[in-house]
């Protein structure tokens, strides 16, 4: 058996904290999985306790997972990939965390997704879970589509889908539009009688729970629920648009992610459709790739100063 | 000068508490409003604590601003209208209230709204403010569309035009739909550069925050702005249906109220228009209505058993 101080050069911890939860690896130098672990959400716009708590949880999940639970955190380097970290005042918060690690390489959960689907080459990614957004990295440069959050922006994200239901339902249930069998479809599944009952629901709830209602989105439309279909085909259109404005930067491989992506691709354009290929690795993955990358960076740096 | 005790039967308490404010009245018997009073938000919905404060505090301000200091709140008869207490769940937790006045008669603001507004009488009301709702009184049946909240329902409210406003603004600045003067008018107003600067100012923000930019939207739209337009196409449409909707019940009087009515107004269709009457009183007094037709039941009530 390898003892800690063997080990603790060649293990790598990957995090991808979402919004909904924070997901870690454990990697060895022959990029081998040794152990996962899931926690809660991981995006420090919905807490900055919370996130830091879920990375930490996550990683130690993913040790004991290994089998490795004697190895200390402030022995790993850790590639962490969040969401929000895209705002800069997000990103700052989570650079001032006194982490537990032995070192820590922040990105966008955007950034380790892309890296990733392409095992660290470039490429682009359209995302849609929880949130939504489209990213690419080409020759050094990142581009951003969207990644706005919910309820302002992430169009074509599950919080959208469930959003637009829940206000569809409402309108039905005023008499303002006609209903659809997605109507009582939506309140026998949180279980209410009426629109009060519904109101009751979803009063204050936030993009996770509604992202919990976008597959009864798809069903309905399935079916050929007229309501159900117009919400299909806005969100769809959305992501044709996206998937074009990032096609128009030329990454040598596009991919889709995300909870969402398997209900929402039937429904894109076949041109859309065509361009898509397999993500290659997950985020978390991704997450390990990203910190190679930057301690290859530093052994450069080093290694410039070192001949200097 | 009148006593203390003196007055305690002569005085009511109005009070209008909804999303953004809580005002409260005095008035003597024939109903002249002696003082107001103005505090922080007063629907349950978003504080329990903080609704109660409110009610209590605009009540000791009105109290002040009569000249009646000496008065305790326990020596007034409180008529109540809140936000959000046409949720059941709401309505249980405030008459739960170990609240401060001699007696409290609580029904939801669109009820006060609505008695104010035909000074006791049958009628029908639709508000655009913080929230949006229609709400009709007509032989003591009442009749509710929307009143669903925010980001759920609430179409054609303050909140709903301004994060349409930010909706369509960062779509805009992906390059997704076409960008027009309203684009850089929020910037401006929000005091960011770019899309990250927008989501930084708006991430997390709540209905009143969305309803401050609506008159933006209005500005735009004046301006013949496209994207306004649309926007407030929409939210005229919606107002109509209600109207339709309201206006199918035969109410006596239809008026329309809330911070948002002289923009919208001036949208809607001419026949709906042509329906609106403008209101004879304000919620808070309304509110006092209320509070003494109860009054007038509850003795009605004594006066049976007393002659039975």
């Amino acid at each position: 058996m390898l003892t800690s101080n063997d080990k603790k050069n060649e293990l790598l911890l990957g995090i991808d904290g979402g919004g909904t939860k924070c997901k870690a690896i454990i990697m060895n130098k022959d990029n081998e999985i040794l152990g996962t672990g899931i926690s809660g959400p991981g995006n420090p716009l919905h807490g900055f306790e919370q996130a830091t708590n879920s990375i930490t949880e996550s990683a130690k999940l993913a040790l004991e997972d290994a089998g490795l639970s004697h190895i200390k955190l402030d022995e790993l380097v850790a590639g962490v990939g969040l969401a929000g970290v895209n705002l800069p005042v997000l990103l700052e918060k989570m650079l001032s965390w006194q982490h537990p690690f032995k070192s820590m390489h922040l990105a966008t959960d955007l950034l380790i997704a892309c890296l990733g689907a392409h095992n660290g080459n470039d490429g682009a990614v359209m995302i849609s879970g929880t949130g939504s957004c489209g990213f690419s990295c080409i020759d050094g440069k990142h581009g951003i589509v969207g990644a706005h959050g919910f309820p302002h922006g992430d169009k074509s994200s599950g919080a959208w889908f469930g959003l637009q239901a829940v206000k569809q339902v409402l309108l039905s249930l005023d008499g303002l539009v006609p209903q659809t069998a997605m109507t009582p479809l939506l309140l026998a599944k949180l279980n209410c009688e009426d629109d009060t009952g519904l109101v009751e629901v979803v009063a204050t709830q936030k993009a996770t729970f509604y992202a919990q209602q976008a597959n009864l989105v798809f069903d309905a439309a399935e079916q050929g629920d007229a309501v159900a279909l117009s919400i299909v085909a806005e969100g769809a259109e959305y992501i044709n648009d996206m998937a074009k404005t990032l096609a128009a930067k030329k990454p040598p491989r596009m991919s889709m992610l995300g909870g969402l992506t398997a209900r929402l691709k039937a429904w894109l354009g076949e041109d859309i459709r065509l361009m898509l290929e397999a993500p290659i690795e997950p985020p978390e993955v991704g997450a390990v790739l990203f910190a190679r990358q930057q301690q290859g960076k530093q052994q450069d740096k080093s290694a410039v100063k070192k001949s200097a």
